[in-house]
């Protein structure tokens, strides 16, 4: 995954992101401070807002791999908090989403090639978690066809 | 002030973030579409948000400077929206907040040494409006010292 990520999303490379953790259990991403930082010497929050948003969509692409759905997937909201400053090497955590809204996704996106669901992504920094991001991703598959 | 971004932030270099316009009526920043894009040949989400932070900071920044008061802005929060798939450069531009605001917001921070501010920053590609970002900034200087 990390090879998929840095070959076709170069801002990936850029801030050396590499893949913690890749299971159905969850997605964890991690940066290190340096070509993250800003003029404070602490996380850019762009790099950290990016991070949260490429976790996300890592797991969506993971999960969706593993169901066997040939789609695509992009983010149509998100909104983080930053909760404190960043002044250490960084980690994004997405996790699944509830059973009940992972199978309404699956359904919509069977029934009409289009299915959307929220995902939450923590970020942390030395234990601690220093930001926050819920996402809204859409993913594009082909509807069912009738016979 | 585009030099001050490559050198502090380096992922506004890895970005090629380019400073458009840079007055007390906006700021705005553009950047090519190479090396922000995603797996689907349009702009990586994480990019789009990046820039749109930036837009925001560098904004505070210039108004701060433009006051005369030594304050460093951080964000606090930030919702976006992607309106459509970006396949060609983007532009950021974030607008001043309404007066009234930014005079709640000087007070603040010339009473607390702490002042808070909610601007909104508008994404552009080839014409159209393709993602708005609602970003909440805090900025903090050296508190007021009675006699």
């Amino acid at each position: 995954m990390e090879a998929y990520l840095h070959e076709h999303i170069p801002l990936s490379l850029a801030m050396e992101t590499r893949v913690v953790e890749a299971t159905s259990a969850g997605v964890t991403l991690g940066a290190p401070l340096e070509p993250n930082v800003n003029h404070r010497e602490t996380a850019f929050g762009g790099s950290v807002a990016a991070l949260a948003i490429l976790a996300g969509w890592s797991l969506m692409h993971l999960l969706l791999g593993n169901e066997g759905i040939p789609a695509h997937t992009v983010i149509q909201t998100s909104e983080i908090r930053y909760l404190a400053p960043i002044a250490a090497p960084f980690e994004a955590r997405a996790r699944p989403p509830a059973s009940a809204a992972w199978q309404r996704f699956l359904a919509a996106l069977k029934r009409k090639g289009r299915g959307r669901v929220r995902l939450e992504v923590e970020v942390r920094s030395g234990g601690t978690v220093v930001a926050t991001l819920e996402g809204a991703y859409v993913s594009f598959g082909r509807p069912h066809r009738r016979a």
